[in-house]
């Protein structure tokens, strides 16, 4: 089924040396061809893989039928926001707690792989998002994000204000630490703390969620997944606000900045085992309504 | 435009009878057919309404193009309900207070009414819910909702224990004081009251809300509107469970009964004024987010 | 320390009989004097306890230095009704799962019982509620209860109106399915599934939890253990809402009801093992900010 | 009744000089001692009151029997942080919108001021907090506040970890955006925007809020108001995590650091009206309950 698979390893710990020795040992044995990001750095694997080719990014995306993300859920939402416009398929081997994203651990490898590589698997399609950025002096800005898109004030001691629409109509005005727009991917992380609702995974829809409002009245919002999104800065004060998505690079806001959060044109291509049962990730991670 | 209005009310007060006179002037005015509900009773009416053709929901659904509504939103709901499967265009006259689905008011009949009925309206296509409930020991019994289908713990005292699936695959187990499973429309109803999020009215999605879950670990989720939900109640000691459609006629449930809840075949189609804006809604009526 | 002791249990399984077997062993060998709670039945224990005498709970509580109850929380909270009066001190031994009120397991007997009686242990006293039911066609009703005091509508389709005063001065005016008026034992019961916060056992204070108000501008409020609660029923329907303490005998109420709720003149005197640490169960029991 | 009244004032506004000057004007003629605040700016007044005598905060503390703060809430809250160790009593003067603490408007000088000069007012104790900040490598910092204590994180896209002892005893450790430690008076401020209950102003409590806690199973909690609270910061990353105290001047924190929170060895003394009812404003600010 997948002929040329990438490969994306970011640890430098042990467990992850042998883990991708015991992946290449087993594509190898399979004809498959593979492919190196570019930036996998791990020297003692250096005689391991001193044949595999490096790529780039891009190239990494637009060759390889598949890619094997070995790695956190951090690394997983990395390869995801620079593969999103490839279209290519993503596999998470996880090498730390039960994650969402990539959800084969590395004893598993044989097991749950080979099946996989012979076609025997599930593909889960997830929503992403962008931010533009507007501002007034500075050039656009852009963001992407599998989990979610964040502003939030900087300063400990002083709320944000913003106005928020949704296709152009007023949602509301508000002064709050900020707010979250997250995909159904993301309702599971930041979105959940800050009190939303879960989004099952294939929900064409976005939750925006309030972080901490000054009003008693106020709910989190799920809307269709083709919404614009239009944030509008109040802050005549110089009281600093932030946007980031999935925790990267946060961008400083000035006074009349605009953030314009849509969906990407392409979803994340998610590869999983035969059998895949997201709830069963719910229960297990959250402690989903565990009994008292 | 529309060539056949239907007419349906409920109330007996003087203000009723007002403006469903106004109404049928404004209707006679533009030459348009007036059909009846067979149930409207309005004694004051008799005169001015002796001369139009009464037919039953059956009837009223099928011959007319749009059907007008006067009452608040319970009248507007079991209309709905009637309704839904002959595809009938549904316009609601609110006598109470704001409504989410009758937004004109009587005052305002003869400004928004006219150009409706020339055709400058907009249309909404509302989700409606089924719930089928399969016994033992019954025959199966069916409810319908335009906002939730609920169900509730009979006694006081007691929680009802429950196990939710969502296309075949186990959501959880719980204990709770029962759940709600509720429509877009119905989000700003008793789910709202239960915890849950808003979602916009045009979201293709339902969503799950627990009531009182013993647990700290739950969360109301929102799932594709093509989702077909399965609760199995466990009531060994026959603590009698109870499931509604929009609160009409409980349905009392013994150990072993399913419920299971999905999509009507049709929308409601619902007519509104030019320029509605349903966030204008939420912000007057829930105060949505106003600030301290 | 302790010279007589009274017996309360009420459970038939095998592992009570053998439990309050170990127990009774145990208090012979200290030559303690025990009484057994008229009520308890036990057959398989008859042989064992023939010699032992049986009184009522007015007499046990007026008798014994401390009370053992056998069984789990709700056993408990009878016991604690029933005894409240007297300044009985009481011991739980724990037949379920780890309870919040009865902190013993039954092979734990030998070595935490020990200490116990000979005066090692911690006292914790636990605020109890009384309600008194005020109506104009009844004779005057009252509850007691250790968790709460609960307000719930009797109808799964219809929300009940009442109007809260705390010292005569009104909170509000709400529709709702019902309030929850807890101690500090109660608000990890029935107040934490209806989203009230936790309070630490020994606070002078009870929390009022709204039950799914129809409202998004709702909170729990906390106020002080001395404060007097009145609620006054709204009910033109005859929309029948009903009232209980700890769940038990459901008392209906009817329009221009009032119930007064304060708190009972003595708190609950409750021994734990030295060492008891009521965090811990928080963290054991609720999975209490279990990380994800 | 009150012989020497100092007068506290910061904005700049035409309206605060007209109201300071009716003020001024009032406590004239009934022949009271004025003291004004060394750091009120308002040369619009000079003229007015070239002849008043200014002093510091610790004279006018020890010097007043009641202290006016003529502002909004930001204000007041910092005048009862510099003013609570002299015991003074403070009333409040409301320039802006309603407040919590300031109570009466500026045209009401005259109707409401005039009573409480005769002695017809009451009177609330107010808790107030204090931290104490240890650090291995920086002198003891410390801080005070009337409404709330707040551990926040500082970079907008890391959580801060920490762990929360109650009295020596561990709470939890938490993963999230911080921990609100607040008063009853502050529970109507920041505690509510993270979703903390509502604390009657009297009740002797604190309450503990996590803001965005990394888990599904965390709540509020209410202890005691003569607990002391230890939070032991984790941060090898170096990911600054803040303190401030009511929101003033953010001490940075380093991993290992930690921060004793107790209560102030005496109330904000605070003088309101007759016939003050904190439920009113409850109501009237919160939208409390505010039906839809």
């Amino acid at each position: 089924m997948f002929k040329t698979i990438g490969l994306i390893f970011k640890h430098h710990d042990h467990r992850l040396a042998e883990t991708v020795r015991s992946l290449i040992t087993l594509l190898r044995d399979r004809d498959v061809k593979i492919l190196l990001d570019g930036e996998n750095m791990l020297q003692v694997l250096d005689s391991d893989i001193s044949d595999l080719r490096r790529v780039d990014r891009g190239v990494l995306g637009s060759s390889c039928d598949l890619i094997i993300v070995v790695g956190g859920d951090g690394t997983f939402m990395s390869a995801a926001r620079s593969l999103n416009m490839s279209g290519a398929r993503l596999l998470g081997i996880n090498l730390g707690r039960l994650g969402f994203l990539a959800d084969i651990y590395p004893n598993e490898i044989n097991d749950r792989l080979g099946p996989i590589l012979a076609g025997e698997y599930e593909e889960d399609q997830r929503l992403m998002l962008r931010a533009l950025v507007l501002s007034d002096n500075h050039p656009d800005r852009r963001l992407q994000a599998l989990n979610e898109i964040v502003l939030h004030k900087h300063n400990i001691a002083r709320l944000i204000q913003f106005e928020t629409r949704i296709n152009g109509r007023l949602l509301n005005s508000q002064r709050s630490d900020g707010l979250i727009v997250s995909t159904p991917t993301g309702s599971t992380a930041y979105a959940l703390s800050g009190g939303g609702p879960i989004l099952a995974p294939d929900l064409e829809a976005m939750v925006v969620v309030p972080i901490c409002p000054h009003t008693l009245s106020s709910r989190p919002i799920v809307i269709d997944a083709n919404s614009e999104i239009e944030i509008l800065i109040h802050d005549e004060t110089g009281n600093r606000a932030e946007v980031t998505g999935d925790g990267q690079d946060p961008l400083t806001l000035a006074d009349g900045d605009r953030i314009v959060i849509s969906r990407m044109p392409r979803p994340l291509y998610l590869v999983h085992p035969r059998g895949h049962d997201h709830f069963d990730l719910l229960r297990a991670k959250l402690h989903w309504a565990r009994e008292l």
